[in-house]
């Protein structure tokens, strides 16, 4: 079991103050160089983003903005209103503009959902991402469904779909791969549920994270927006923060029925994203970029891959199956999950995530992300290193 | 009376067709100029923006993060949360950290307030700014106060204060300047008002322009932040894009009750600003950047006052008298104001705002920003050139 030595409970002491003022979700990793100084963190493991993807656009970026004087024009004047995006990104997705909400983050999409089109009951599974039940106005609409642990948190789909039988909701969430498990449920299964739950008037599912996972050994990526036109009660919520590593800007989007759309933009999100974002958006829409962007997307699988391969020989911990760019982490020693994570943080200067907040978890657990290669060899020997102390 | 020549007859066509596309609002100079061509366009006369802040700015950003390699995190990292950013705000505003709400543009802020506090009857007066009631979701509540062209669009306060004690309203709204017109109500009279119309529920302040309105000959800022204790039903609302020249990277905030806040950030609005907004605001509290912008926002202010001057010479126009960084410019000879703004456009490369879309106006309007001196003269002549012409 691993214990704190006294520098890293000093440490330890320093950070609870900081997660106290900070809220809810945990301290950003800018916020934390500020406060414990830049030399202390060497892999953020926190954080589930492909590094390589941001290189690719910070390229693009340095080439086109930085280099140029399109910069100042990004900065200085109104972006595109939400619909005019819209229109170009509907080329590269190859689904009607008025189906396309531009999101300020999946963050805002997950949001202006709930705010806007939930009316009744949502169930919700657990563990999942904290938002999908923290912005939900009225919380006595809330049913959780619990992922089953004994079931490595896998959801089963024939108990879920009964399960959303018998409670009768409005609305429905989905994270495919889940948050923070990984577990990915194939394109089959989720169709086999969307002809089921036709009858919910809302089915939320978050792709945040699909382009990490694969169905094929080709690593292809797997396309779910025309299951729209069959079911009307879809929405797709989609993050670009993770794949393309650019949290910073805030980009996502949103597909759902057009009815939905014009309701959100009717009375809002006229200018909801910066210039940068839309950038960003131009970018994705071109083939050049696109084609960049799949090399490194195929690579930071491979990645992770061999990455879960290794976090896998570790003992005392348990990772649970993940297609995702991150694993959940069970420590079945006895450990403390803040602690460890403490002491990775302070001694190891890798920062991961503790699950501790997490509701729907039963033991110890962390979440780490799958970094550059050179960062997962410095996470997985500070965790070996913290094993064999 | 000014009338289009055949090239311009063309051109308007095809502006129609854009216009159609981008809704309510202007279309953005980016996508004009991708459809007419860059060089179609010397002054954007529309964009109410001070272009030496932007210099400011970009000086900072050029130095602080493309020069060094913070700009990558600031990309790839996400940002702080809200109240974090409210935290370090605080201290250069002066106003407790539980008052702010960040917001993404004070167009998210106002969103936000309407979608969240509003609750039975808001009074809008007009002409405004068209959010404040397009943002409404049940337009139902809605009631016009209108200005009177015969005094100048300028507030009557106590033909005003009447209006409100008769009509008893939940929700109020000034803009001060006010926006199209530009007329600023100085603080005494403000104050008069939040005395007699303490039973309002929510007294919306939009002081989105208030950087280029002045009190006193030495032009100083003017700060009405400390009126919050006296009047709980205050709530301020605070654009960056137009004084400190950078609409392109989202940023604004509101000064409000710390429950109205809560409830805000209770349910939303978690990672609602990018990396970039962060730096701004880091910067906006830092003293060397707020020296150098308070030079320019003086530059610009006194460069406006010459501006107006000019305007105020050319003939068959009625300049409106304004405190703020643009004019509203009737055309009194019966000329179009859409035609008007076509021509500017098209044969002088000037692109105006013309206020046909505005309810309240009772005429043929034009709104002009002020822009750098060398533009502002370029905006002069061609004024001046068609009426000549």
């Amino acid at each position: 079991m691993i214990k704190l030595n006294n520098e890293e409970e000093v440490f330890y002491n320093k950070f609870k103050e900081l997660k106290l003022k900070s809220g809810s979700h945990s301290p950003s990793i800018i916020s934390l160089m500020e406060e414990i100084g830049g030399t202390g963190i060497k892999v953020d493991a926190c954080f589930l983003s492909n590094p390589y993807a941001t290189e690719v656009f910070i390229d693009f970026f340095e080439k086109e903005l930085v280099s140029t004087k399109k910069l100042h024009q990004i900065i200085e004047a109104y972006p595109p209103q939400n619909k005019e995006i819209a229109l170009y990104l509907s080329q590269n997705i190859n689904i009607p503009a008025e189906n396309i909400f531009i999101g300020n983050g999946a963050i805002e999409i997950i949001q202006a959902i709930l705010h806007n089109f939930l009316n009744g009951k949502i169930i919700v599974n657990i563990p999942t991402f904290s938002s999908y039940y923290e912005y939900v106005k009225n919380k006595e609409v809330i049913v959780f469904y619990q992922l089953k642990k004994e079931n490595n948190y896998v959801l089963d789909i024939d108990n879920y779909i009964d399960f959303v039988k018998q409670e009768k909701p409005d609305t429905i969430v989905l994270i495919n791969p889940n948050n923070p498990n990984g577990d990915y449920i194939n394109k089959e299964t989720i169709n086999r549920l969307l002809k089921e739950l036709i009858f919910v008037n809302n089915i939320i599912l978050d792709e945040s994270f699909i382009h990490f996972a694969y169905e094929n050994i080709d690593l292809s990526m797997i396309d779910t927006y025309n299951w729209l036109k069959e079911f009307p009660n879809l929405i797709i919520v989609k993050s670009m923060a993770k794949d393309f590593g650019i949290a910073g800007i805030r980009a996502g989007y949103g597909i759902m029925q057009s009815d939905k759309v014009k309701k959100l933009l009717d009375t809002g999100y006229l200018w909801n994203v910066s210039g940068l974002t839309d950038y960003f958006f131009k970018l994705y829409s071109r083939p050049d970029f696109q084609k960049k962007y799949d090399v490194v997307r195929k690579k930071y699988i491979m990645n992770t891959l061999m990455f879960l391969n290794e976090l896998n020989r570790i003992p005392n911990i348990k990772v649970y199956p993940s297609r995702a760019n991150f694993a959940l982490v069970e420590l079945t020693d006895g450990s403390n999950a803040t602690e460890v994570m403490i002491k990775l943080l302070y001694s190891y200067g890798v920062y991961v995530r503790e699950c501790s907040d997490k509701i729907g978890l039963e033991g110890q657990f962390l979440r780490v992300a799958s970094r550059s290669f050179e960062e997962n060899i410095i996470i997985l020997e500070a965790l070996k290193s913290i094993y064999e102390a």
